[in-house]
């Protein structure tokens, strides 16, 4: 095994049919193993309205009761998970689908917080072995974001955190360049203006920017922080580079031409 | 790879929290490798009453529309599959879940009949060496009943059916054991006394049997010729053994001390 990419992809591109198949077709392209992590796009949300499922976000996670982990498992390791997969086989990529269970490829704990997020996992292992098996016999692993905790429990799992967990797993045995896609075309120096992309961040520069203001605003958008935060927590943990960027510039990123590439000086 | 065991549960286990747990304790504790196929249970036609999706059957199959073949992928390959596999990890079994289309492990295509089915699959083909390195890997694959077409089509596809091509398949490289598991104990010659079961089915005792009338009825009941069929089917195929009886009896029926048992004579 040569090179692994991982890519996370969002709600902006799972909940736009055309958005998902142009990404899929360049993630079927892309030379060397991959592996595709999606969340949940706004499909849980509106098949739990559909079924009367009340749903309660506390700072944007959300609160995963009996009923809303059976809806985020049917949608995520289901309906999304499977779609993806049969498209890349017919994009002659073959890619097998799994979540944290499968394999017991992802050990995680139920959430202890003073907030009672249900059944909200916190990722404890990544089984890289399973890992390591899975992409020698496949272009593609896609992963949807749900974990168990190895007492027969499915939780609801963060998927930039899994992304983040996987690509700390795999750099022990190849080399890892992790993929965030998000709306934009990376870190912005001004949220309004596509064209102000910050190319490179490393630890150092981050405390700068996050000083820095733009028109009396803070550079670094409040909702910026955490993905910025966790993917320089991927670095210091090993892995090579982390790059932030739009899913339909997805061969740009990879060859290092468009995007935000955050690694160590 | 010594002996390969194939087992379908139905719906009867499905959609019973404690049917279910029990088997599989017993399931997890089988010596060997082994498949586990799962038909959907009443768990999807619930989901589609609540969600107002009209479900048609003709001869007992499902007409699946495009809502249906997503309700039945988010309950097969959802919810159903990874509650199952986070179970037997929990029972020190290493499961993985798939469907079809993961590692394109069965292509189907669209059923064609004078009734139009939507989107049910019919099987073309078995990817043996897929199902290979999946047993090598853990000691369970649990497989849902949905497969593709290859051009990104998932299709709703009988596990009956999937068992026995899953047999087929294998019977090429391992010794496989076909195990249908379903309310009685086995192919009775009198369907209201479970001790009457029929202990041994050949090609030509069918036949016979298919003539024998018990009070004036027939001692094969129409319900049981379908499973009946399919079973001789995959022995006339290769399969050395086919058995039928009780998920709670699994363990004799593996060593063939219950049930009835399908082969050459």
């Amino acid at each position: 095994m040569d090179k692994l990419f991982i890519i996370k992809i969002g709600g902006n591109v799972i909940d736009s049919p055309e958005l998902l198949d142009d990404f899929l077709c360049r993630f079927a392209k892309i030379k060397g193993k991959k592996i595709l992590v999606h969340g949940g796009g706004k499909l849980a949300t509106r098949l739990a309205e559909k079924l009367g499922v009340p749903q309660e976000l506390i700072d944007g996670r959300r609160i995963t009761d009996q009923e809303t982990l059976r809806i985020v498992t049917m949608v995520y390791a289901g309906q999304i998970n499977k779609t993806i997969v049969a498209a890349l086989q017919a994009k002659d990529c073959n890619a097998i689908g799994v979540t944290g269970a499968d394999g017991n490829l992802i050990l995680a704990h139920k959430r202890k917080a003073s907030i009672d997020y249900g059944y909200v996992g916190d990722i404890d292992s990544i089984n890289t072995l399973q890992l390591r098996n899975l992409l020698e016999q496949h272009d593609a692993v896609v992963i949807a974001p749900i974990t168990h905790n190895g007492e027969g429990q499915l939780l609801n799992t963060n998927a930039d955190t899994i992304a983040q967990e996987l690509a700390r797993g795999a750099s022990s045995f190849v080399d890892t360049t992790l993929i965030y896609c998000f709306e934009k075309k990376g870190v912005l120096k001004d949220t309004n203006d596509e064209s102000s992309v910050i190319r490179q961040i490393t630890p150092n520069s981050y405390l700068q920017l996050k000083q820095e203001q733009l028109n009396n605003k803070p550079i670094i958008s409040e909702g910026m922080i955490p993905k910025i935060e966790n993917a320089l927590k991927a670095v210091h943990q090993g892995v090579v580079r982390v790059i932030i960027g739009q899913a339909q510039e997805i061969e740009l990123l990879i060859n290092g031409n468009a995007g935000t590439v955050l690694q160590n000086e």
